[in-house]
């Protein structure tokens, strides 16, 4: 049996028979306020994996070297092995969330520039918000690797922006995370998906991600399962 | 009578009869902790603005632009009209205090290079740390001000250590101020003292900066007396 390696909030990562691959498993569980709001979705797993699977092959195909190497099945799916950046990356097209509520900034600001922010994934001091020089000094990544990191970011905004933009969804704010290979490739890893994105529709502002959990304003399995419905619309 | 315009936690500024200056009064109240902790140190306003006279001497004879027009008396400097960037510049050389607070970092280690941070001062809201992008999103600065600002910072934190090194005094970090004229040009401005700085003996590590107010572990009028008595020693 596959060697469990990790198990994060929503996901567990697995040994392969492939010492340069790794299984991911995609849980039912969601979390919010670092892990002190947990509860059970029956079928969140399958539809982040499958949502999550449609935007990394579109993000590969228009370039962006990611860690998906297949989809397994509805829970799985094999990607390389990569030790991750302890980096939570967030670019923000609208203002909403933490960047309101730590500088009293107003909601549903359409900003000019897009904001490109880094958190250091630490549970224990509630992932604190970090600059270039913080992660260099604390070892996370070096200087070439953050430009890398952030030069990618931007793409990947702009690639996902308009892809969500065909399913009349506005991309408001979104975490990403990337890891290194033995060789030292930078991929993007982790997942994206309505856990780690902001989608609001483009018409009425309704939310379309884990805010309708965090916020207790809507059904998550309802909500995820229409951005899907929208994803395979067209 | 000069009019108050503001008063801050250390000092008051005033209008004078020249619509380009402003004159400073350097009170004698401490404060730590966003102003939760608060006492007067009778003095302390003195040796404060002292202090800072001196170094922003030094400053302006390396070519660093300040606000600085002259001492008036022991507790008041005429200085240049600005308005100052809501932004707290901060340089670390040696970590300690928030940065070992938010991260679960070590204290005390000698950094490769310097950490340059910045804070949107904001009492409200704690003075959060920011990244560029947050300041031009709040239309705190624009970019260019930012990197002339953090490129002068630089160039200041240089110019302290080695000043501070000569009386034995490691420069830990500091917090700076900018303001801006009229004219658009930007100054160094508020003050530079052991309020504003971490100074650690080069021999013993014993603090001589506000910290022993803020921990309790010493007398802060004798701790200023001394830096300054180094100060005028050579």
């Amino acid at each position: 049996m596959a060697k469990l390696l990790y198990e994060g909030k929503a996901k567990q990562v697995y040994e392969t028979e492939n010492p340069d691959e790794y299984m991911i498993h995609y849980k039912d569980d969601a979390t919010a306020g670092n892990g002190v709001k947990h509860d059970q979705f029956e079928g969140k797993g399958v539809l982040n994996n499958t949502i999550s699977c449609i935007i990394f092959d579109m993000l590969e195909e228009a370039g962006i070297k990611t860690h998906m190497i297949k989809k397994l099945n509805d829970r799985d799916i094999l990607v390389k092995k990569v030790e991750i950046f302890p980096l939570e990356v967030i670019i923000r097209n609208i203002t909403t969330g933490s960047f309101c509520k730590r500088l009293g900034a107003p909601e549903g600001v359409v900003l000019d520039e897009p904001i490109f922010e880094m958190s250091y994934k630490n549970d224990d001091y509630g992932d604190p918000l970090i600059n270039d020089d913080h992660a260099v000094a604390l070892k996370l990544a070096t200087r070439e690797e953050l430009a890398y990191i952030k030069e990618t970011t931007l793409k990947i905004n702009e690639l996902l922006k308009e892809f969500f933009l065909k399913f009349n969804l506005k991309l408001v704010d979104f975490k990403i995370e990337f890891g290194k290979t033995a060789d030292g490739e930078i991929l993007l890893a982790d997942e994206i998906s309505p856990d780690s994105c902001r989608l609001w529709d483009v018409e009425t502002n309704q939310k379309y991600d884990k805010d309708v959990f965090r916020q207790d304003i809507g059904d998550l399995i309802e909500t995820y399962k229409a951005v899907l419905a929208r994803m395979q619309s067209k």
